[in-house]
């Protein structure tokens, strides 16, 4: 997602220091204090505006969700929403989906979500796509044996890619939906873009699959 | 595919042994001399009228194929295409996918298809699909290590199942497509049912999966 620089994010991010986690290294190994309960430990990499997040947040009070973008401007956003919500089961992350070692102890992360991730269309930017076996390498360690990743997109070539990707891993596909929208899925929690595309009648596709060990 | 029981289609089959098969044990292990070649052996399981099985063998002169049906009336209409096509590198099977280790020894399958299956799709059929484990199980006997399955189909339902169970089989997917007439796959030859639903804006799924082991 790509937003327009925001006059003042920075300022803003720093003023929430309750929802907004300001030395992320620090955090590592630490983060069931930091939410000041024992609950599992849901994340989002790629947070966006952060309707997902806290929609889930509400939703779910006994899940700690933490949500992750590299964009100063779109983490602030996701704020506003995380302080309208005023969940105190809620944080959020401005670092890199690459780097997540560096913020999250072995197994510290019990479930992740990947929404609407860019697709990065061109094969000589495959590396870059959230679903790229160096990316899943990082979730590997973070999640828990078997853990489970969580995928849903608007986006016929970056699913068709991302099932060959994670299958060749050696991930496991626990289920699938080709039409999310039109399935008897419950508990679906939208992003901005999900509302917003599925509103012009495109398709959403979803994935849940586990790492083998 | 159901059709109406067609007059005369056993003796229909009987009448043309160079392309029907009429005792397959006894073809167990002799396929290529049967064929009277060394080329590799590529079977379709659910052949219904014949379309993509004579399609194909035009178009791969240098492969046999075997499609293989269980209703008489269907192989039936399948061998008016194969007399009409007159390829010599297509033959004929009136059996249950179910019992092909009958019919094939260990590894000697080099490639299955399963087009438009029939998608059972209430919850208690489901040990009659044809990518349920049981099947798959059969399929990797007569397949050689590391053998593949090209699989595809409209329907949504079975798609999303089959995905799964072959994932949970230990299956990899090695490509998928979500709307096969809009990609750029090359050298598609179309079902019946593909012609036929796919006009109608029908999405076509097709996935091509490899045994581990």
């Amino acid at each position: 997602m790509r937003v327009r620089r925001r006059k003042g994010a920075e300022e803003h991010l720093a003023n929430h220091p309750q929802f907004v986690v300001s030395k992320p290294e620090d955090a590592k190994g630490h983060w069931h204090e930091l939410f000041g309960n024992n609950n599992p430990i849901h994340i989002e990499v790629g947070s966006g505006k952060g309707a997902f997040i806290t929609g889930m947040a509400k939703k779910h009070p006994d899940i700690n969700y933490i949500g992750i973008d590299l964009q100063l401007s779109v983490l602030s956003y996701a704020l506003d929403k995380v302080i309208a919500s005023d969940c105190p089961n809620v944080k959020l992350l401005l670092v890199d989906g690459s780097s997540l070692t560096d913020y999250f102890e072995n197994s510290e992360v019990d479930l992740m979500y990947l929404n609407f991730s860019d697709p990065w269309p061109k094969k000589r930017h495959e590396k870059r796509r959230l679903t790229y076996k160096t990316f899943l390498d990082t979730y590997q360690q973070i999640l828990p044996e078997k853990g489970e990743i969580h995928f849903k997109t608007d986006n016929r070539g970056l699913f068709e890619y991302s099932l060959a990707s994670m299958s060749q891993y050696g991930m496991t596909i626990k289920q699938v939906w080709l039409d999310l929208h039109a399935s008897d899925f419950e508990g679906n929690v939208m992003t901005e873009y999900e509302e917003k595309f599925s509103n012009k009648g495109q398709v959403i596709y979803r994935v849940e699959v586990s790492f083998n060990s």
